[in-house]
């Protein structure tokens, strides 16, 4: 423990206002807070590495969710892994790597509850924020649990180039299906096909014709739906649903920085003609899994069937502007700033 | 088999032509057809009772569905109870009564495959149709197995006084749920409260905010959501949704009529947000299970436990206009024609 010394400061980004619409640089607020001193149970944390995902943005309305709002003046969280600097519990010590929803500070001193060693010997530690966390997590239970996908049906996957789709439709690939990816630029459906083993992809920009592109993409109908954006190209996707499909609704990016409760076309009509279903959850829902998942996905990591792509942006002062650039789509595969 | 005599003819009722937006008188035509001679394996029947359901309006149309289309200048069909006149099959006898999907023909010669023996004694043979037949099912399979409804829970049920949705909330209440119905006037909710034993009834009529009214009569949240009628109606509840509730899709009355895809609030950001399902199906999915169904729904029955309604219209002529009026909610309870 340190002692008699000028207590020790450290950055953190505030939430400064909640937005309406979409998030501006405005919302955050760069501060400085106290480091307290070390007590019985916790470690001292010094940050690494910051995810920054899409579901924040909800957080950042005190509108009912299934997590409780950031607080105005009070630090924005996210998954954050961190190395240990000193410790005062037997199960950590310094330089050992921990993963865990953190609050956005440089330094910070934690309670262990909630924190989960990380080995950077067995892969990258940002891995561990994305194919190896949240993200692979997500991937994998929505497609294999609500998904229920069967080889040989065809998987259509929205936001396909984004952090959890790329992995989505890899898993889709080593459970035999063909995979169809939907995503905003040539580029990335390029990405799609060659890295990462799609059938095919649709470039939402340069399709006048969704419906049809999305007929002829899939020209068996679309058995399982893994949806990261709603909006209009979920609402396109449903001409296309065959009998007894199965929609995970995963993210709805499309309409998060709506002011308003989005509107579109009514999916019940479609439902009921097809016996189809579409089906909600978060991560959090599956908590008493994650080790069964952790453990199929680095499975499959090791086997080399997972690939997984990373924008890394680079400083603690670039978390607020990396997380805007989600809306903007500007990341390829799962976003993380390095501190 | 009748030798020698003038060929029977028999009163038809054809489509005239596929209904752009509400089917109206005009698109059906009554017409005149041959009665054939009964061949081997045969039975001559007489309709008894015609089942009219709105589902039959999707059937009007050409668009790609779950059961084929009507064709224009041939009869209509729906469940129907006949007696049997003249009898070639061993298994079938003068005075039995059967119930099956059968053209709107008030005296027709049909192979057996698909007719069933109905017993008079057991219920009245109008009852076939509805609590006991298709209706009864429906209600069933969509609450049991699709609601996955636990004690305690609360089930809200649109079109809640029509055929389906007096029978799901009835089975809500063995089921030890709280029962919500939405309907369209006063009297069909103290119909609802008083003699189907709901818990609380909205009148969708007389109510400014939907949204509001449902919070009010569903003070826990709606767990469970047995939807006939999507629309602004379906809307509303998502708004009053629980985690990890289930809708079940069963109908779409407030939109079958429309001659473009329907539109309304997206409830992707919905479902995500709470975890929750939505599921359509038609009772042709639990083939299967019919017997199960039937054997349970007849217990209940025999033990006062399920009342229904029934409105019942005299004449075969009248069968286009009983129908027609589905959509106005002219009935109470199964619709059905006596012939």
């Amino acid at each position: 423990m340190r002692k008699g010394e000028t207590m020790q400061t450290t950055k953190t980004i505030n939430l400064k206002s909640r937005p309406v619409g979409k998030p501006t640089m405005s919302d955050f607020e760069f501060a400085t807070s106290e480091v307290p001193k070390l007590k019985d149970g916790e470690v001292l944390l010094s940050t690494r590495y910051v995810s920054v995902d899409p579901y924040l943005r909800g957080r950042m309305s005190d509108a009912p969710s299934y997590i409780e709002p950031f607080q105005i003046g009070k630090p924005m969280a996210s998954g954050i892994i961190a190395e240990v600097i000193e410790s005062n519990h037997d199960d950590f010590k310094a330089g050992d790597f921990v993963s865990g929803m953190m609050p956005w500070k440089e330094t910070q001193v934690l309670k262990t509850d909630g924190l989960i060693k990380v080995d950077p010997d067995k892969a990258p530690l940002s891995a561990y924020l994305g194919i190896l966390g949240m993200t692979g997590l997500t991937a994998y239970f929505g497609l294999t649990d609500i998904g229920k996908p069967k080889k040989g049906e065809t998987l259509l996957v929205s936001g396909a180039a984004g952090a959890v789709g790329s992995v989505v439709g890899q898993i889709g690939k080593i459970l035999g299906l063909r995979v169809v990816g939907i995503a905003g630029s040539d580029e990335k459906i390029e990405m799609l096909t060659s890295d990462f083993g799609f059938d095919a992809g649709i470039n939402y920009n340069t399709t006048d014709n969704m419906v049809k592109a999305i007929g002829q993409a899939c020209p068996d109908g679309v058995d399982v739906y893994f949806d990261n954006v709603g909006g209009e190209i979920s609402d396109a996707v449903l001409f296309n649903i065959n009998k007894f499909s199965r929609t995970i609704n995963c993210g709805a990016i499309a309409v998060y920085n709506n002011t308003e409760a989005p509107k579109g076309i009514s999916p019940q009509p479609f439902l009921v003609k097809n016996s189809a279903s579409m089906q909600g959850f978060i991560i959090f829902d599956y908590v008493d899994r994650h080790a069964e998942g952790i453990r199929q996905l680095a499975e499959w990591l090791q086997q080399d069937k997972l690939k997984y792509t990373e924008t890394i942006r680079e400083g603690f002062d670039s978390i607020p502007q990396a997380f805007l650039d989600l809306f903007k789509g500007k990341n390829k595969g799962k976003m993380v700033v390095k501190v």
